[in-house]
């Protein structure tokens, strides 16, 4: 009896062992396809400079869903298709800027971002300067009254985790427009969500309001502090020239291989699409949309076939209501699809730390035993955490839901700003992403049992 | 007895349970020091931007030997003083380029950069194009001899350490030019160390040689490469204003805190103040000694009395020679110094992922128990490896020699480069940098025994 035991274990050991070894070849394979022959960082140079930003609703966004469906096809996709999604169509406008007024007659022009869904404006009024939502939570509405909200508050620079320290602090954001507007605020402005002190204001998505809402840059908000110290009867004018334009349909875009063992099983990969209006949207989510398509263009060049269907999703509309990622996972569940698994990127194209997972607990100890093949790509952080806003509508009791986390010090100095630009994208980081995503998917492909 | 054993592990593992914390607490204060009140990205602004770049021997260098010993003593140290070291005096010019000339008569204007000792040359050549200096090197040199040889190997951009690309392909810079004249050749020519795909020739040290050298951007090597094809009767002609200046005093800038239990114990941390003579020396190595004096000002800041004695150097001509390190080396055994421990940066000023070690068996296994201290902060990696240039010749029986490793994917994008400039470091991965040296002075100065 003990000798078969032992017999049983050294064939399992074996097998194991061979397995580890076969998977550490495939695993060297991928990244050099991706190192030596990927087209990412061309395909992140075209959406960024040749399409540019793409809000969601805007023309360029459409020229972004066309391009997609196209380089998706062409990267070897058996089937690229688009999926309609209704968003909403916001303009910025051309203007924007604000105007400081000091009582001897004096203005100063300060560059500021209208936040998502800003009523356009050119009201002026006193500046009511408080240091976070919670301090004007309490503050008697008498105060807040007829003023412009100024909440200026920096993020916290001691977290090492620069998404934490954004998490922290989004509800200045998000929050504080419809908060100082509850209070009888006629406008509100708001410390960008950054750790760079530079000029450039961070636009992004808040709460609905009536009233027009914008940020200022790092720079400008402790300028802006500095003065009103000396001046507090300084005065701000809005030039916001925004426009709400309804809803309209765009689209998803699909690009599919079909798996050849468990057809109906399917991962996604995917990335948005849509961006801010200024900047070129390059590390948010330029980079997670040509990673994904790079996984593709990488299976394909290997000769790969994959067991389960493999599906790359470029969502739209992440930024402004989720609208892609909610009507994705509306329609699979309509569809019968049943996901095995879906992996986002939309950290930014920075080098790759490794990955978050929500993920049932049996899938989360298998995939823990894959870190050792990671590591000499130096991903070494394997972690129950976050997975993303696109695919998160995807998550039941059977799904595995993956986030390819990067090492984020850098991302929010570019994150929703006119310096979001494919210059400040590095091509081997970029590759490092995608040919991460692309061992990931394999190894699911692979190894993750059947779907009940 | 058993109880005796059962309470003896007790106190043993709740000592250990309990040093873990306070080491924890410890780390924790020296992050949050460095990433709220460091100074050392404004000292790297004021080294680039004002100083600029510091080929060893010239009057910048000497302007930064000035500037460190001052800002050391500003920050904190008990002395401040200089170590005269001997280095070599060359200089680049103020013209530099190179002339492709077609049978036509016509001539295309390329960058070139000398590389680190090249004469002086206005000569004109027929171009030898050669894949590797291992080509080179079976060649007949009847086929070298009154050309222009150049090198054109690419760094393999398939391996995942880019400083591992770096040092396999670093012999076409080093070994080439030297070869080349061995064979007859009456110049040489190398392609870029570099893996990115731009226009920036890469400068550095070669084997001195008799013949001109100079190194071109990988997109000019690849340029060429291609037209070599075309027309491989192409003439290339040097235009360089290089002189060699003989042998001057400078000196490494010594500031240190004295320990007050073990004071002739030395933990050394530098970087080297010298850089190559185009852009700033941003990365290589500004970067490395800001953080070095970083961490002299942390421990200040927090109060903290060392046992051991801490040393920051910043080196003198690491580029050229290696001057600052030997002198430094050999001034420590003349004075009885006992090293306990040195660090280095001197890979850029990027996300720090670990560090690698040159140590005893002993500190070795001690050092890699500290690994669960740094994950909080993403450092990942402590292996055995390479220490740094700088500090390898304190290398002996006794002292424990340690690089901080860091995300090195971009470093070769700037290396040696006019690219290289303080507006391509990012001030959060510099500080956090500095903030895991201090960590590890500190656990080094707490834990290490003492020398024998």
């Amino acid at each position: 009896m003990r000798k078969i035991i032992l017999l049983l274990f050294c064939a399992l050991t074996l097998s194991t062992f061979g397995q580890f070894k076969n998977d550490t070849i495939a695993l060297a394979k991928i990244y050099e396809e991706v190192l030596l022959h990927s087209t990412c960082y061309d395909e992140l140079n075209y959406l960024c400079k040749k399409i540019g930003h793409r809000v969601a609703g805007s023309s360029s966004a459409q020229s972004a869903i066309d391009w997609g469906k196209q380089r998706l096809k062409s990267l070897g996709a058996d089937t690229s298709y688009l999926m309609p999604v209704e968003v909403p169509k916001w303009s910025r406008g051309k203007t924007e800027f604000g105007l400081i007024h000091e009582k001897n007659g004096s203005q100063t022009t300060i560059p500021i971002a209208a936040l998502g869904g800003s009523v356009a404006s050119t009201l002026k009024g006193k500046i009511l300067m408080v240091s976070s939502v919670q301090e004007l939570e309490k503050m008697d509405s008498a105060l807040v009254k007829g003023k412009i909200v100024f909440i200026n508050k920096p993020l916290d620079a001691a977290l090492i985790n620069t998404g934490a320290a954004y998490g922290n602090g989004g509800e200045t954001r998000w929050r504080g427009p419809k908060l100082a507007e509850s209070k009888g605020a006629i406008g509100c402005l708001t410390r960008s969500l950054t750790l760079a002190d530079d000029q450039f204001p961070h636009t992004g998505a808040m709460e609905a309001t009536q009233i027009p809402a914008a940020a200022l840059s790092a720079f400008h908000s402790k300028w802006l502090s500095d003065e009103l110290k000396i001046n507090p009867e300084l005065i701000f004018e809005y030039h916001l020239e925004c426009s709400n334009g309804g809803r309209i349909q765009q689209a998803n875009v699909i690009g599919e291989i079909k798996g050849n063992l468990y057809p109906n099983e399917i991962i996604t990969i995917g990335g948005h699409l849509d961006s801010w209006d200024i900047g070129e949207g390059a590390h948010d989510d330029g980079t997670g949309c040509v990673q994904s398509m790079e996984v593709l263009r990488t299976l394909r060049a290997l000769g790969y076939q994959p067991r389960r269907t493999i599906r790359v999703v470029l969502f739209i509309n992440e930024e402004f209501g989720n609208d892609g990622g909610i009507t994705y996972a509306k329609k699979s569940v309509e569809n019968g699809d049943r996901h095995l698994a879906a992996i986002e990127s939309d950290g930014g194209g920075f080098s790759p730390r490794g990955f978050s997972t929500q993920s049932p607990d049996s899938r989360y100890q298998q995939w823990m035993t894959w870190l050792p093949l990671f590591e000499p790509y130096n991903l070494h952080s394997f972690k129950r955490g976050w997975s993303g806003v696109d695919i998160g509508p995807l998550k039941n009791d059977e799904v595995a839901l993956f986030a390819l986390n990067v090492d984020n010090q850098r991302y929010f100095d570019y994150h929703h700003t006119a310096n979001d630009i494919f210059e400040n994208v590095n091509k081997r980081e970029l590759q490092l992403g995608a040919a991460s995503m692309a061992g990931l998917v394999y190894l699911i492909d692979q190894h993750f049992s059947p779907l009940p």
